[in-house]
């Protein structure tokens, strides 16, 4: 899993769970990574993403974890989910291995189709894996109540995961007789 | 009432209330319970919930208290209440025994209807007790200001039920070197 | 003006500005007033409210804020503000010395109501002093623009008025061994 | 560039980034800049802005950032941003020197439109140096999920850019005995 350096993203675990008949879905915030300038800045490094976790269902209310499937959310893709409208439908493509030799071995596909009747979504996720060949879909069908958890906590989030939450009650800035500021533009 | 060990989750007190002829409504927050692992984080043991609380008026802007009557909205819920539109309505089942020998012993059934004109809603409470043979019904009706109040500040409310909140502004992941950091997908 | 007490309320001065011909309107959040109980916790005793500012033009971006009248929106009267649709218009009337000997002398209204091309609001504040026998109207014109910035910042200052931002990142409710905790219905 | 008063401003460096073929887009907050009053309050002295930051691409992936151009998006401008409907445009004029000797050298004008299939915007920002005989011209598609992404990030941003960000958590206004507190209205 993500984030292991220091333990330091481990210190929350709050997930928004979705318990279906064939799988569960959860979602949580994985924060982002900042480096230490040498002035003492923080500038992030690698912005965060939101994690949604896929687990099938081996009984009822019940869902083999060992076996999830993971699939991050970007920023932009957490835009996308945000703005869908009730009839409208988006799929995202990542390769855990881009950029490496092993590029192309796994490929993940998430999508997000409304029901019939528009009161939700499937939320589907592929993943191909050509090394073990393997081929999985999990789906799980969301209500629009459920939705809207979603997209409401995704919103408060996704300021966390561009970093911008510590600009939150940061240090103020306070006009100094004598400094002169530079000018907006 | 809800939440009494040590206290904790009674250091704020701070309702949204409103009054009306026959009974009067009131809103807050239910904080999540945490347990806190070896390793010193914390994990969401159980979400908070959106508390509604009902009082019958006993005589002109009187109300009786010691009657009121709870019903503790979950996340799910919440996010039901937040999308509906101006002519939808809801309704919401709980069983205070769900899952002990006292279950079907006591029903309540949140509904919320459109007033005749959309103008608001009526929201309602029954709660049925076989035990005591009671069956009560209180009714608030609601202006789409009050709701909007409600909807606000149920969204900002909603990651804090979640525990999400503790993500903002949490101890920044630093990139260490010679660490590696696994990826996210 | 409000929240004189120990001046706890001064400590910011942060006001959102709207300058135009013939008047400047200008609002900022009011603090909730705290009881502190016996055992520390915390109580909203009123809640806060968005002052609102007027001030008449007296020569060219010059305002005569001596002569400035206010108008305190409840949180209901916010939560109306913030669904207004462009065609809507809404009306709210204060008494400064309601339910006192006072009574009627004073009645403020404050009217918002679309700009013929629903390209904004006008928004009006009347203030009726029967003592001194003075009727003042101001008027501020506000476009689409700055309304969006009104109700995204009044959607931000409803929790804080109404005391709910202290449950934000508030000391983590633990579950201890051996201590039952009530259910939430 | 701005906020260079003994650096309290670049102490967090969180951008919001768009990479496109012919140029890139970041946005980051700019915080207001305070007083401190003889009493300790802090008031807004300047508001703060949110910064567009336009550079060229010079290779496939490669942007010049030694070339980059800024515009400053004041509160109000943002307010603009965030109620733009899929087929609105706006476009802003600023002048880096206004109300000095050198007003009218440069102009900037930022303009947003719509795609032709309403799937997002066209931001370009314009800049003519009369002084040095330039007029550059960079222009950045936006997709709606980037859009979105803007939109609700700006949104969290706007009470922190007003200062409003330093009302929530502040020390609470407590009701003492023996104090009078003068009324809201």
């Amino acid at each position: 899993t993500i984030g292991q350096n220091v333990g330091a993203n481990d210190r929350i675990h709050a997930q928004y769970y979705v318990y279906k008949g064939k799988a569960a879905l959860s979602a949580c915030p994985v924060l982002p990574r900042f480096t230490k300038l040498n002035n003492g800045a923080l500038k992030v490094d690698r912005p965060g993403a939101m994690m949604l976790t896929f687990s099938p269902a081996v009984a009822e209310r019940k869902y083999d974890w060992a076996r999830k499937q993971l699939f991050a959310l970007s920023v932009t893709e957490v835009g996308s989910l945000i703005t869908l409208g009730t009839k409208d439908s988006c799929e995202f493509f990542h390769d855990p291995s881009i950029r490496t030799s092993a590029a192309g071995q796994v490929r993940k596909s998430l999508s997000v189709k409304p029901l019939m009747d528009c009161s939700g979504y499937f939320i589907s996720l592929n993943v191909v894996n050509n090394a073990l060949q393997t081929n999985e879909r999990l789906t799980v069908p969301i209500t629009s109540a459920e939705f809207a958890v979603m997209c409401t906590t995704f919103r408060f989030a996704l300021p966390i995961l561009m970093g911008w939450d510590r600009y939150n009650n940061s240090q103020p800035l306070l006009l100094n007789v004598g400094v002169t500021t530079a000018k907006l533009d």
